[in-house]
């Protein structure tokens, strides 16, 4: 395998490791990233390392200063036209575009995409040939878009936003209008400072007085020469948020702006001359769906962002473990702290986690983009019907699930750093930071894998049905034996027999299709209580559809893994150490549902749990010395991972140490210093009465 | 009762809950916190808010305005004499002053109390009369002293720290030497840019080449006149930290710096004149224990530190989701977030656990008080010394379990304020900044634990030995009962059973014992496999001492709460909501350790699983109406809390509306709004080659 383009990592405390590797991480990298896409990377990052716009230092921006060289990023990003290797190529680079950007910072990521992509796209996507001239606008950074949907007082319940589009058939216009301050529209990435124009959603209103649900209209905002806002429109930055400052988030209010008919872009409804509204919909339900169709494909973008952010952090946290040493078995002899159970148990299985997202997310990200595709094509067949379905419901959790992941293992990474993880220059912090809204944004994680839950049973009811499901995905195949898979029991009792992912792929089926039946009984028993289908299912969250959603998507993370591990093209040494990977991810999930497995009668008596948690420990031993190469293949270069700790050469201490002197005034005594040498008079200022 | 002192919180949309609330939030709060110790806190409070010095902006401070501010407030702490009323007082002030601090802002405490409580105590504790004067410096802030224990490369291990003092008697002086950058001290509070003397831990030399182990010297380090550093003396500060950046973290590194002998502060080892080692002690080892000693403490003072995150995080959420609708059973009527059971569910067993962890909080300094007055009063009783070590081996778990109870909490509350939660103005991203060091400092949390777990293993081995334990905490003394409890089973068969927390009691008794006994013998069979007692004690770590050491300590928090719910001079209004916190806290608690019931065979069947989910369920739903008093219970002012969305009045959308309008910029054009306008060229900079 030609692996030369591929350049070798720089010597240091890291070889000890590095020698150990049961594989050739370069081949590893060749297979799971594509030479195309780690060229393209290669390139993009190398423009940028170059380019003094997109150097960094080791003090955080002020939120002026991080909004001011972000746009200056964007600009360049325009001017390099960086995501022209991308077109017209295969998946890997059309990843990588994406990777690139977001392993060097998300917010970028976002700040470009929001416009240049999703509002270009979305305008494209009209068929209206007056918006056509706009996209590209948009894409050339001439005019910037936002997408206005969540108001102040409303996130998750879109239908209930508040903002009002009214038409006057006097001058041909709509008038929109923001009846109070809460129907703000709220949280609108770009808003804050850039946005020249918004695609803004709001109930239409005909002159007869009739809301015809939630539409999309573009608006502008600021005036494209003074960048002030325009007559009527009160836009802000909603300040500082936890992480992501390089993206202004904003509102805004509408005091009767007037915009004209043609300003309307739904293709799902429109509003004549006269004021009467005709729509090919009859059921306004599905109108409002097809509405929000613009805003499909967040969830998948997500999942590929959370992946990312477990590349980054297991990156440095496995790279500082691998050289930190402490204590020893014998007195001045000090040892990795990579060498600890305790430290393997944390970190390694993470480690497991990343390699099993990469896969799913690339296998959805491919099948999302066939399924576009064949939107676009006007493909009605029942084939791709389902795939979208398919694609909701998994992405409902994918998201989820990695947006947790990712999470829980930064902040595990930031702990198993101690306090050198707790240092901004490290970078864990910012990666926390700016994962933290992929729990929350393009829904919910709670709110969207009832989505999923809800998809399940519904599933599970047409099995019952008899029918026969082939899901293009095949996440929902197993479901069809859901009969029988409910009398399986767990058969493995040994350690060995348990590092066959397969025992852990058998123990999910049984799980999903536990979980399937016992949240169908408890929903059953909801509403025969009396309650209303609203409140049922609401009270069947909990132990019930919640954990039903998080098994399925685990389970199917895992079975697409173990598929593409036991494929005979992989070369046995990387399949060698993949299996291992597979197996840890698959007992270490399973190992959270234990009681579950153990309630339902699918386990019983100590040794299950034994060796199942005697299983991860020995993987994670097992693959101690691989843990190094292992990160070394989703590694970025030092200049994007941007961590002194998690640097290549493992010269740990000393990049700290520099990284320290070259803080700005580090070893200035401060311009107020004098505070300190005037001293206090204790008791001189007379407390506050009660 | 008398709850005059107590102030009446402002109407508003929370008033629906708080008139649903089933007990006298006043009349709780007097109890929990007592009248001496509300009152301090609001003169502290109304204090601070009268002063511009502690007012607060809707920004972050950049890393040098809020050393800067910081140092300005803990002056202000001095010219106030802040703690005075805690002084000579019972146990709610002398609490009272750390929390009030703590809620308005964890650095500004660390701030203060590192140097006027920390330092000045272990100058005056080293009984020398030259240590006194400067003792009170520190006090009065004319001096300000740090103690330098880790270094850039060594932190858990703290024997292997590498700076020398070298005793020469040519000059009656002590060397003091960092042998490289690695050696340097790192992560020193207020060493960045304050301290003007430091407490130097160094490896003490003799002429004669023998090292006699770690030993503390006061140093100077900054001139007292121009604030800039004495000869030798390399001192920086170490950056932005994740959170408590008001608190200066530094480093330093010595050249060959002079102090007089007298400089050398241990008790527990002296040179004379002539070079010669003296010591009291025979065993190295125990020397070494006691120079640590006065560091003891600071895992106290984290509890209840991680306990007050507690009670602001949950203040936040709780208040917010009583406001906050979304989504209803019918059409047009939104009902509060906090009528859904998964918002319950994720919210109020941490309710539960802030309460549960005041209580055990309390318990844990007043014993620790005792303990340290009677080590002042030479009390060498051997219940004395066994106080002792329930206290390092309680508080060795209680600090982790604190801090993970917090850092997940606040984790859950930012999520269940959705996009809210993330923006900065409401406190929980800086809750979740400050909380995270938690963690780590005063002994990693993961390291902390296996003190506790080798301690209990020790007290498991002498009851087997006959040997009956009185422990003066009581958090022991089951396990006298040890052989009989092994072989007891779960005895609840409704959900009504398991509303009792003597229930979840009994079943923490027996989940204790088994893991002391599977621990046992995890680390008999890893000797036996041949390795050596360091490598197989880090093998027994993952499910076994480490789960040891968790349940240990949720079951002695679980037992003091219910000890206090059921006492009988507590009123039976307070008492009924108590209760249900405590069973709550215990189901919740103990479905973590599930599969460890099910695996030793304290439950079987799919019955106790479902009992004690439905059991959490059900009290989650009970406990809803009475969330919002809980809260208000523990709340601070809104001064303190400053969180938009956590005011007391729930006007959460004005609050968050005025933030925004109150940031600075927030509704200008930005200076740079030439950027936009200035339109860049597609492709007008060349990629780099590959």
């Amino acid at each position: 395998m030609d692996t030369s383009f591929v350049p070798d990592l720089p010597s240091g405390p890291l070889d000890l490791y590095r020698k150990r590797a049961s594989f050739n991480w370069k081949e590893m990298k060749v297979v799971l990233e594509g030479e195309e896409g780690i060229k393209y990377k290669s390139i993009i990052w190398k423009t940028m390392q170059k380019d003094p716009v997109f150097g960094r230092g080791s003090l955080p921006y002020s939120l002026d200063e991080y909004r001011e060289v972000t746009q200056k990023r964007v600009r360049r990003l325009v001017e390099y036209n960086m995501n022209s290797l991308a077109q017209n190529s295969n998946i890997e680079t059309a990843m990588a575009w994406n990777q690139a950007i977001l392993m060097y910072d998300s917010a970028l990521s976002a700040k470009y995409n929001l416009n240049a992509m999703m509002c270009a796209v979305a305008l494209i996507q009209t068929g209206k040939p007056h918006f056509q001239e706009l996209a590209q606008k948009f894409e050339n950074l001439e005019a910037v878009g936002c997408f206005c949907l969540t108001e102040l007082s409303h996130g998750s319940n879109t239908k209930a936003m508040r903002t009002t589009a009214t038409f006057d058939p006097q001058t041909d216009e709509f008038v929109l209008h923001t009846p109070d301050f809460e129907a703000s529209k709220f949280w609108v990435g770009l808003l804050g400072k850039t946005a020249t124009h918004g695609i803004v959603f709001a109930q239409l209103y005909t002159p007869d007085g009739n809301c015809h649900g939630l539409h999309n209209f573009l608006v502008p905002f600021r005036d494209l020469q003074t960048h002030l806002p325009l007559p009527g429109i009160l836009v802000g930055d909603i300040g500082m948020k936890l992480g992501q400052n390089g993206l202004d988030n904003g509102f805004v209010a509408f005091n009767q702006v007037r915009i004209p008919r043609e300003s309307l872009m739904d293709r799902t409804g429109s509003v004549t001359k006269e004021g009467k509204y005709v729509t090919p919909f009859k059921d306004p339900s599905k109108r409002f769906g097809a509405a929000l169709g613009a805003l499909s494909g967040g969830r998948v973008g997500i999942t590929d962002m959370c992946t990312t952010n477990l590349k980054l952090a297991v990156t440095i946290a496995i790279r500082y473990s691998g050289v930190r040493r402490q204590f020893g078995p014998t007195k001045g002899e000090e040892i990795p702290v990579l060498e600890y159970q305790l430290q393997q148990w944390r970190l390694i299985p993470y480690v497991a986690a990343t390699y099993v997202m990469h896969i799913a997310s690339r296998k959805l990200f491919i099948n999302f983009s066939e399924s576009t595709m064949a939107q676009l094509m006007k493909d009605r067949s029942e084939k791709q019907a389902n795939l979208g379905k398919e694609i909701h419901a998994f992405s409902s959790s994918s998201k989820p699930l990695g947006a947790w992941l990712a999470r829980d293992c930064i902040q595990e990474c930031r702990e198993a750093c101690g306090g050198h993880g707790y240092l901004w220059v490290n970078r864990l912090g910012s990666l926390r930071d700016d994962n933290d809204p992929n729990c929350t944004y393009e829904g919910d994680n709670n709110v969207l894998q009832q989505q999923t839950g809800n998809y399940l049973l519904e599933v599970a009811r047409e099995v019952q049905r008899g029918k026969k499901i082939e899901s293009v995905m095949g996440s929902l195949d197993f479901l069809n034996n859901m009969k029988t898979i409910v009398f399986h029991t767990f058969n493995a009792t040994t350690e060995s027999d348990v590092m066959d992912p397969k025992v852990s792929i058998a123990a999910y089926d049984w799980l999903v299709v536990y979980l399937l039946k016992e949240s169908s009984h408890k929903l059953e028993r909801e509403l025969k209580s009396g309650k209303d289908a609203f409140t049922a299912r609401n009270d069947s969250q909990a132990y019930y559809l919640h954990s039903l959603s998080r098994a399925y998507v685990e389970r199917t993370c895992l079975e697409w893994f173990y598929n593409y591990c036991t494929d005979p093209t992989l070369s046995p040494g990387l399949a060698q150490v993949l299996i291992k990977l597979c197996a840890l991810f698959g007992l270490w999930s399973l190992q959270k549902h234990l009681s579950v497995l153990y309630r339902g009668g699918y386990i019983s008596g100590p040794n299950p749990a034994n060796i199942i948690q005697s299983g991860i420990l020995s993987l994670c031993s097992q693959l101690k010395d691989d843990a190094v190469a292992l990160v070394d293949v989703f590694a970025p270069p030092d200049f994007v991972l941007h961590s002194a700790i998690g640097s290549a050469d493992g010269q740990i201490y000393q990049r700290l140490y520099n990284a320290m002197l070259q803080t700005p005034g580090s070893v200035e005594r401060v311009s107020w210093w004098q505070d300190f040498v005037d001293k206090p008079e204790r008791g001189s200022r007379p407390l506050a009465k009660l």
